[in-house]
């Protein structure tokens, strides 16, 4: 292990951590050193599923434990959503880069205390929004945005959607979920495509739709769509829907003034190795309406080799960040933690919508 | 010319009616006779673009004219859409079967006077929607619905799409468009998709959002987005968003408590030889979120031949039904213009919601 090799600890043990502990593993630049989980069996039984020796992996039966090793410089939270900004604070404070499992917090206060725990101790923030990493991610605003072939953006549509089981569904309780329920847990990516497309210029109002939202009988919210309006002159809509109660989607349309563009799986691609978005530009129908002057163009972005899903290059990012911290080089971008804000924010706004009974809320 | 052939005349002679004598001189059990036009120049140059010889086909000055033809049985209808309903209803009271492009009235008021003059004068009404008639939509319904891959209908997102010349804009005077604008000229299509993949049963409200209204000088409606509701218990909703300020879209997304169908050219297929629909059943994030346990499955439908196109199945569907009234087998099959009443009261309703504020509205 290299001096600049990035020490990395787990706060949490859960199931989804064996992605990271994988992107880790196959990382170049970074090592897990220590894991740690309130129940040791859990952390037991995780580190033996994930093959980490107890000869170069600590394995703690507490958070602070992990966060008293002074050989790690950086923590990955993973814990219930209700805990993350209390952790993220306790790690900042011990002076820990931040990587944080998405929703990173409850609502945009929490998260305030969450970048002012950063700032104040120095150290990067990061939400596991892992997305937004992808190589097609950069890609398609190369395509579509920088290379004027949508020009502007008028319309957009974005689904996160996943079946629970029923006899789940009223298990999703707000300890678990956080105060937003799917809000938060789901509706976090379609709310974060639509800021993302339109380079975090935020909304100037949303609203959640009546019709669309469903509750538990404790009262988190298993699905809801939302109308965000953006700009005041030329106008942008975005519609984002999350639910717990259809099957897996994933949906991204974009549809702008000259071109469009469209993925279904852009929270995680369909395979790891490769991906693709498909768009038109300029198109129209054929002359007699017979057809289209054009078919969709499909990018297809490789990435195949271990460094390129998208988890890697979230990882490399983060490391690039820290090092560069670490060198004294840099200080902590906070490009990622404004990022984290502003999604916060609308998650926060549609969820007042909801209490409000779906009126308008203006940010 | 056997007398099976089913002799049709055409009231309008827009440029777009070529692709329908297209379809009509490839099919072999229909015949177009005469056309007119309020200006005969346009009917006269119809003629010629179109190869309509003078021997064959009458060309006259005006409706009435084509309407005293006691040869003509059926008549297409392609005036501007504020003149449908009135020579719909003469049509019919001249016992000419009709086919009227969509939409084919400004409200469900008109829709029942024409309804009511079919019935009084036996004769078959069908509006011009196209893609109900594609064999792809008949596929879809039974590869997603009738096959259970779908299961209960939970959300829909669906578009039609297209830009106007932002100096053509403020001519779309409500004279040309009708009073719906772009709810009746293009939110026929969204609207219409929702209704089908909810087997016709209608939303218990609709609203339109706020955000998502734009309108001309004149006040006609450029773009809108609305919410419809279906259900009390078991709720679906869709979204339907129709403008003339994007580029061409004609996005359907059917996202259900199982599986999940996409097209992106549902109104009229990218290519008139083939057309295909993708979707999901049963889908997931694969093992540690590393992909998907599936990739979308893609149904090809072959259209080559000259009477597979939409436009021949939807033509093929008129003739069977009125040859079938001309031997006396059946009366007026009133399927065509339910779907159209439907169709109507819920562009209604999405234009009611506008007009008080895009307050909900009950249907």
């Amino acid at each position: 292990m290299g001096d600049n090799t990035l020490r990395i600890g787990l706060l949490g043990c859960i199931r989804f951590a064996s992605k990271f502990v994988r992107t880790v593993t196959q990382s170049s630049n970074a090592v897990i050193i220590a894991i740690s989980d309130p129940s040791i069996e859990t952390a037991n039984t995780f580190a033996a599923a994930n093959n980490l020796s107890p000869e170069t992996v600590s394995v703690y039966g507490s958070y602070e434990e992990l966060l008293n090793d002074p050989r790690v410089d950086a923590v990955y939270l993973t814990m219930l959503v209700t805990q993350r900004a209390k952790w993220a604070v306790t790690a900042a404070e011990k002076k820990k880069h931040l990587l944080v499992e998405k929703p990173p917090a409850q609502n945009a206060a929490e998260i305030d205390k969450i970048v002012e725990a950063c700032e104040s101790n120095g150290v990067q923030f990061m939400d596991g929004t892992i997305w937004l990493h992808h190589k097609r991610t950069v890609n398609i605003r190369e395509t579509m945005f920088d290379s004027g072939l949508l020009v502007d953006i008028r319309h957009m549509y974005s689904t996160m959607t996943t079946l629970v089981p029923e006899q789940v569904l009223e298990r999703l309780t707000k300890e678990a979920m956080g105060l937003a329920g799917a809000i938060g847990e789901l509706g976090w990516y379609p709310i974060g495509a639509a800021l993302w497309a339109m380079s975090y210029q935020m909304p100037v109002s949303v609203k959640a739709l009546p019709s669309s939202v469903a509750t538990n009988s404790v009262g988190t919210i298993l699905s809801c769509s939302a109308s965000l309006q953006f700009g005041s002159t030329e106008t942008a809509t975005a519609i984002v829907h999350c639910s717990f109660l259809s099957q897996l989607s994933t949906d991204l349309a974009i549809s702008g003034s000259k071109g469009s563009t469209h993925m279904n799986d852009y929270v995680i691609p369909y395979k790891e190795d490769t991906a693709w978005f498909e768009y038109t530009s300029g198109a129209k129908f054929a002359e007699m309406h017979i057809g289209w002057n054009m078919m969709p163009e499909r990018v297809t972005v490789d990435c195949s080799g271990t460094e390129e899903s998208q988890e890697a290059t979230m990882l490399r990012e983060f490391v690039r960040l820290v090092q560069g911290i670490k060198r004294g080089d840099s200080e902590a971008d906070p490009r990622w933690q404004e990022i984290s804000k502003k999604t916060q924010l609308v998650v926060d706004a549609v969820k007042k919508s909801v209490d409000i009974g779906c009126e308008v809320v203006y940010l």
